[in-house]
């Protein structure tokens, strides 16, 4: 049975402006793999509501689960969780459980729950929370939408108690030989081999390092054994690899 | 007049899986943003015919400008050229002046352009070539559509040589001060502040530093004195802010 799908959606003018890198979708990306959930695509968008919810309206339609990052703070360029709900037709609103979870949390610190901060206590009808164990505030799932935080150290948290929640499928084995030759030396026999050898995805990926230009060949499937028959026909076809 | 608009694919399994980090997204990020065209939104995919021709068919059709990075090498899997090919309906082969600069490289070289490498010949019918300074074989623009590497040093290499020849609207201008409250403290003035001057672009990014929570605040827009102005009304506001 092939694995489940995934769509990530990273939210946020700051990563289109160039003034914060993204970390998110990398961080997912490792998570999902070894999770045996396929990634099949990540977009960046801004944060207006039209385009949220016409990317979440699409990929959700699309694939198995998606999963966002951004938009869900205090402020009020922080328009993610109508967004989502809008997209799936759903009422948002100030929900007494979220509520419940940021009076505690304020309470405990001694700050106040104002108005702002009541911004994060807006979960659409039907929706489970994420647990923050960070700063509380918490995300939600709303049908096969997962809304998470963009402040990395919170994306990950909330991805740790989410994922396990998830079915996945069989993890994605990977194995790879490291060729002192550029692409234009082996892309021959290298396309034989995956013609030959069509029950794994192989990929070659050229670097240059210390004036070197060489090759990280990579050999991909569920299917450990096949992965294992690829490479033993790579390390014959490259003696000299590494 | 609002500035061109601008779409980028990065395309590769690699990304996908975690197996890479892609920087090329961020990069173009920062360069488009001084050369004022809006990246309005990025998207990473697999390496399929169907799926690159799909996103290129989408965004061409609906940004300005279409970049893409990745999968224009001499392997099997590099498909990006007949993908892209395909979706903007135009034939693609071998073509001769491609042929001519990766000749005269290899020959410099020493090395023998075989049926692979002349697979980095392959450009679409009337597409205009995009000089690649480090490894010679080229990129090509194809409508709005552009194609470089997908190796960083060649990627920002290509750019270099291509930014120039776009038409850039305003750059964006930006200015952000620190303030060291948490998002929950400062979101109530801060989201009066935005309704007073709709005219720039107000975020607010928290961040936690050696124990303290703090926002960052950006006010952007292509009105210099309009951010001045904004600014000036969020050091009155916040008169502890650096």
């Amino acid at each position: 049975m092939p694995n489940p799908t995934a769509a990530m959606l990273v939210i946020g003018d700051e990563i289109l402006s160039g003034r914060t890198r993204d970390s998110n979708m990398h961080h997912l990306a490792i998570a999902l793999t070894e999770h045996g959930i396929t990634l099949a695509e990540a977009r960046m968008i801004s944060d207006e509501h039209e385009v949220i919810k016409r990317h979440v309206a699409e990929l959700s339609e699309r694939y198995d689960h998606v999963f966002t990052s951004g938009g869900i703070g205090p402020t009020h360029d922080d328009i993610t969780a109508e967004a989502v709900a809008d997209a799936m037709d759903a009422p948002c609103g100030i929900r007494d459980d979220a509520r419940a979870i940021l009076q505690a949390h304020y309470d405990r610190s001694g700050q106040e729950l104002n108005e702002a901060r009541l911004r994060m206590a807006r979960i659409p009808d039907g929706a489970a929370l994420i647990d923050n164990p960070i700063s509380a505030a918490p995300g939600f799932t709303l049908g096969n939408v997962h809304v998470m935080a963009g402040v990395p150290t919170i994306f990950t948290a909330m991805l740790a108690g989410l994922l396990p929640t998830l079915t996945g499928g069989a993890p994605m084995v990977s194995s790879s030989i490291r060729v002192e030759r550029g692409e234009g030396d082996i892309a021959g026999p290298l396309a034989d081999l995956a013609e030959a050898h069509p029950e794994v995805s192989l990929g070659s990926y050229p670097f240059t390092q210390n004036g070197i230009h060489g090759s990280n060949i990579v050999a991909r499937s569920q299917d450990a054994a096949a992965v294992e028959r690829t490479m033993s026909a790579l390390r014959a076809l490259f003696p000299e690899a590494v």
